[in-house]
């Protein structure tokens, strides 16, 4: 063993009282050396989640961390933690336990992970903290197989902890910066566990229902040479002796697929924003779920396959997801995530009409605030109760320059939001394709044609319309769970502030 | 309609014969306004591959591009294309088109994308250069949705063009720059449409095979606030007013996930690497299959898994992409990709006494070079006939810092390579779990500890044994197709000196 690891192992083993040479049960304990893959094993090791019942009066091997340990005269309590399940441990003095096993046993530090050997015994009262509430493990042999160290930075529990819960009761809960500080503890909790295994569902139902349809998986560059969207909120990457951007979305290559002739193309991606933006829903790198379709007659073919993908997806989430929604809620209350079938489309102008009715003043062209956003979700869900809703025909001069303009009146665009829970989770249009059009939509809006031309020229050669849009991961993540801030469904967000771990 | 989309569309007519009054088929013919979405249309419009005798003897609408024209007096033949189907069209001076219908017709330029209206008839000779060779379209209507200019930067007959038979009839063949200064019409292609749909179809047997498996999505950061493989080769950004780095794999944060108790995950992202590597197998920017897995006490319990996992792929894609394989093989041919179940796996000393038996002088501890490689792989063709195989336990020496030296030989380490074809496509190891050794590790190779403090310390906290690697999606592409440029199978490469498209 290289001498760094046997040192290591020689300081835990220190910190732990070593087995003495007369205890009966020295063999069946102890810190184990490294694994090196020093040789394979036929050994089960059974989950914790499959320890029910039907196993009682078995022998098994599980593999877990050490949740609680709590000794008590000649017992110790161990809970063992796989993921979001626990199971309670005794470790008893007795033919197979000997005083000096119970008390290594009752000294392993916290999150250690150990192979623990036992038999699953029936309880007559439920156990009330552990998942696995009818049996508990008697065990027989317990080894260490990664020391934690003693000091957590923080306790899982109060990690868990819901908020209104920490302040009645005055017990600690663990604020956000501790937890990304951590996160490689915080991401063990069963909240965070929940999230992230949900979140890839969220993934793995987007591109089943995608392909499903039809669509393609593309791959696109993260790497440009010219700022694609006018310049603005754009980080500059040293390309060798030159310099170059990181895109701020796959729009320009997407549309270049569809002037391929993809005809429905999907991307999941990074995006990123070099925006100096300290909000609960700005990241200056997300996740973008990407769509781009070419139509036959009118944009709306495009909206109804994207409102149809997400519904899919909510769908989806209800089906597969239930445990991971409800052990969120635990932490996170709130109501669950409602939706119509189709889905609810509003004009632009409606949701003026509602707004103003409601006794906000707005022009015509101006863009909705964040707090404009929310209170259209409220006013939307009282009168339609539905969490998911479109908004449609945004005023021409808030959208970027490659939108289509309204044929019907020059002052909206074929173009559209989506909102889960009151915020806007996609933003999407029809483009325009033709060369003409495209370069007197640019240049009205003063951007530098020559850094545009490849993204033009990509026009010049025959393009079928097409519409598309672009779903921000983490949003989609946190609204669908009634989350508050979009850094709890980032695995290491980044953020102005942030750039680790 | 906005002024540049009028006169965009006027420029085209004024290109083309606008039709005269007194023209009998003036209706059924011409350039149409742009698609604005102006309105919605029950026109159902059929797929070209669903041109089959079946729909003999009926009317359809078909939207495609132009591929070629042929005018021969009063009749005009068209091949119209979508994707990679192609379907004759017939215009002929009658009951439907007048003598300046079928030369606006013969007009239209290649590439442009029009909707036509025929009857399908049988025909009873079968039509050679069409993929529907068994009916033709009597048009009826046609009209422009989008006009292409009229000179293209290259010709689709010429990119498919094998370069045996351009070099052996004197024929064009279109050259890797121009190829990718055009991609959006290069992409247009029977093989370029095979080769992205077939990679589309490698990312979802890959995510399907292992979401089978029990293995989560995750998503890791891109932006990194250290380099995390020793400082070289990595693209600096800047970052507000300091500055960060691109991430060159996901490796750090895929293993704090393990960390984390994921046990099993997975991501497909891009990686970034600033080599100036100008080869047919290097990019600066590709994409990573990337796997890490936390194994229970051998790490060939990992490799069983990523082994597993590429043959899954390869038997997916021969059922699910047999066409899309045989169009490929077509302009590009090569032997069909070959593989054992089990996987071959050897060691790398099994390795050097095969390439030192043919000759080759090498040092125990050296690194296979690029040419001892390809070597190598047809030695292991010759003698055990397959394209794919691992090669296990490299010297310790040419392996990354965190790769777990092999406990039975201090200068080896529990690490391996995947090769297909010759060529390596995947490299991953056994991670050092431990943070003394670790840290050991990280001195040796003069790495400054302060810098991965974070990736150090998350394993203080209990981590269990792992193992992972990572794949180069645009090799296992070209490989499995026996390409020979990875730039073939990027949709949009980028290289020291190629940033656009």
């Amino acid at each position: 063993m290289p001498s760094a690891a046997r040192k290591s192992q020689e300081r835990d083993r220190a910190s732990m009282e070593p087995p003495p040479a007369d205890d009966y049960a020295k063999e069946r304990y102890g810190v184990l050396p490294l694994i090196q893959s020093q040789e394979k094993s036929d050994r089960v090791l059974v989950r914790i989640n499959d320890l029910t019942v039907e196993k009682a009066d078995q022998v098994v091997w599980v593999r877990g961390r050490i949740h609680t340990s709590r000794a008590k005269g000649k017992q110790c309590f161990l809970v063992l933690r796989q993921q979001q399940f626990n199971v309670q441990a005794l470790v008893a003095v007795g033919d197979h336990a000997s005083k000096q096993m119970v008390k290594f046993a009752a000294n392993v530090n916290k999150e250690s992970i150990v192979d623990v050997e036992g038999i699953v015994r029936k309880v007559h009262q439920k156990i009330g903290g552990c998942t696995q509430q009818d049996v508990e493990l008697h065990v027989q042999r317990i080894y260490v197989i990664s020391l934690a160290e003693p000091r957590l930075p923080l306790q899982l529990d109060d990690a868990v902890r819901a908020e209104v819960e920490g302040e009645e009761e005055g017990r600690a809960t663990v604020n956000q910066d501790t937890r990304l500080d951590n996160r490689v503890i915080d991401l063990r909790t069963c909240t965070s566990q929940a999230v992230f295994h949900l979140q890839s569902g969220i993934c793995q139902l987007f591109r089943e229902t995608l392909l499903h349809k039809g669509f393609v998986e593309i791959q696109t560059p993260k790497i440009i040479s010219a700022a694609s969207e006018g310049g603005a909120n754009v980080f500059t990457v040293s390309y060798f002796k030159s310099s170059a951007y990181l895109a701020q979305s796959p729009q320009l290559y997407k549309q270049m697929c569809i002037c391929a002739d993809f005809e429905k193309v999907f991307c999941i991606g990074p995006v990123f924003r070099a925006e100096d933006s300290n909000t609960h829903r700005h990241l200056t790198e997300f996740v973008g779920l990407d769509i781009e379709m070419a139509f036959n007659y009118h944009y709306h073919e495009v909206v109804d396959e994207i409102a149809d993908t997400l519904v899919q997806i909510f769908k989806g989430l209800q089906e597969r997801f239930q445990t991971e929604i409800l052990t969120v809620n635990k932490q996170f209350p709130c109501e669950p995530f409602k939706f119509l079938e189709p889905t609810l489309s509003l004009e632009y102008r409606e949701a003026l009409a509602m707004l103003r009715e409601a006794g906000v003043e707005m022009g015509d062209e101006d863009d909705l605030s964040t707090p404009n956003e929310k209170l259209l979700g409220r006013l939307v869900k009282e009168k339609y109760d539905t969490d998911f809703y479109i908004l449609d025909k945004y005023p021409l001069a808030v959208r970027p320059f490659y939108t289509m303009p309204d044929p019907g009146n020059p002052k909206n665009s074929n173009s559209y939001d989506m909102f889960m829970r009151g915020e806007e989770i996609l933003s999407g249009a029809q483009r325009i394709h033709d060369p003409e059009l495209l370069t007197e939509r640019a240049q009205h809006h003063g951007i530098d044609l020559e850094k545009i031309k490849a993204y033009i020229d990509s026009f010049r050669f025959g393009a079928p319309p097409h519409a598309g849009g672009g779903i921000g991961l983490e949003r989609v993540t946190m609204l669908y769970l009634g989350l508050s801030n979009v850094r709890q469904t980032s695995m290491f967000p980044r953020d102005p502030k942030r750039l680790t771990p």
